[in-house]
């Protein structure tokens, strides 16, 4: 088995691990037509999938809201993440799986509920934990996502040309509107902080729940935080003390600039501070 | 060049001509990855694409609001049809083309300007004209789509699981409505007719545009039909005398049976049948 730097280009796809230049799939697989599959990104501390079985949990929603079908469990995907994590080295990654419906003979949205899942999965290195994440600039977008944005889908191009949109304003993320309500980010789940108390938008059809999210709520709620869920008005959020973005990826990044403006103080305030204190001790010890 | 029976299957993958199950695209493509691409149908019949000038516009609006950029002219799509219509021995045929953003180097929402797109056309055989469609039946859902189903995108999660409940609901297609208004279908646009006059959405961020659509619009219109671009309230469009489906692949369809009750009187009505002979004139005219 391939070491080391080769390794690092190693991928899994249906029971296969293969470098991943090798990995290929046919033009008919319903992912490539039709954006039908979900996903997961997980990400990996000290060698070990965090948060691995609300991930799975999460993934088992998105299957199952899809109708998509699939005969893995748990343990096997703890084995193809263990393996790709021992592949590339262990240490800090960001493992992916994506699923979808599988190859079709026709193509035709109506699909048969007895197709064959196409199953792929590959890791890449995370940037080393910091201190306290960068501060970030957002702008604020009308939301043009579907309304089941609780299905972590692969069919994003509203989240990718939002996120575009973003980059191509300066900034790090869309923060997005609907009805007047900010609901989350493209790719990251929104907080703000008005006075003592800790707002998030509640679970439903306009936000993906994320992982990182639940974590902080449960945590900001430990530690005696008032944490509403509950959606704000834009006008709301942009004269908010704190704005965050929560996400696998991005940990908890606080945002302080948006649409061109400083949020608060312009700085991260003492509420992110907290916040990164117990999220940063409750991995800390899960990794003991 | 493989001819008949073998030719059923070649495909054209960015620049070459191939067996269908040769043709594989790496799992980094973001149109695997992210829905992150646009497509066309367009019919052929009696070996010659229809409208093909108006599919080629609709493909070039798709591409410049996705912010995909591909340096292939009108012409050379053209040829690639041609080779491909060649290949499956003339006739009527249905033509497909994709094109993604290409593939990427790190999943990762944003994207480069200069990235070089993945394109992918093939083509299937389509069922003899007939001298009027089968009627069907429809079911109505909320549209759960994006706000931008003007653009023909291959992120299709929400048409592929409103079309997946209009056949276990025992339907041919599913008709959306949004804000109690009737917006187009899953993969089809919608035609009401109440008394005299004919009704069908106006373009926007609620449908995509069909070629088949503006045609019928045209038709009705330069024979005196009152044909109004207006959505109708769900209840207006229960109680309808006529409705109707067009698509490139569906050409215009009666539906007889909408949520399980009749429309109208429960079969195929007169202006249906006149507009689809205004319809089938056109293209006999332009074949000869």
């Amino acid at each position: 088995m391939a070491q080391g730097g080769d390794a690092m280009g190693t991928i899994y796809l249906n029971g296969y691990f293969m470098p991943a230049e090798q990995a290929k799939i046919p033009v008919m697989d319903r992912g490539f037509l039709f954006g039908d599959g979900v996903y997961e990104v997980i990400p990996v501390f000290g060698g070990f999938c965090f948060r691995l079985a609300e991930h799975l949990e999460r993934l088992d929603y998105s299957l199952r809201e899809a109708r998509i079908t699939t005969s893995m469990s748990h343990a096997q995907w703890q084995q193809i993440f263990e393996r790709l994590i021992e592949l590339h080295g262990g240490g800090d990654q960001s493992l992916y799986l994506q699923i979808t419906r599988g190859v079709c003979a026709e193509r035709e949205q109506r699909f048969s509920p007895d197709g064959k899942p196409t199953i792929f999965a590959m890791s890449r290195p995370r940037g080393a934990a910091r201190v306290l994440p960068d501060a970030v600039a957002c702008i604020t977008l009308e939301d043009i996502r579907w309304l089941r944005c609780d299905i972590k889908t692969t069919s994003l191009l509203g989240n990718v040309l939002m996120s575009q949109m973003a980059v191509e304003a300066g900034a790090d993320e869309a923060i997005l509107t609907r009805d007047g309500l900010v609901w989350e980010g493209a790719s990251s789940n929104v907080f703000v902080v008005v006075g003592e108390v800790l707002y998030t938008a509640p679970k439903g059809r306009y936000i993906l729940g994320g992982i990182t999210r639940d974590l902080v709520v449960e945590l900001a709620r430990q530690n005696g935080v008032d944490c509403r869920e509950q959606a704000l008005p834009l006008h709301a959020v942009a004269g908010a003390d704190e704005i965050w973005l929560s996400s696998s990826t991005r940990d908890l990044t606080p945002v302080t600039q948006l649409n061109g403006r400083p949020v608060g103080r312009g700085a991260p305030g003492p509420m992110l501070q907290s916040v990164w204190g117990w999220y940063r001790n409750f991995r800390q010890q899960l990794m003991r």
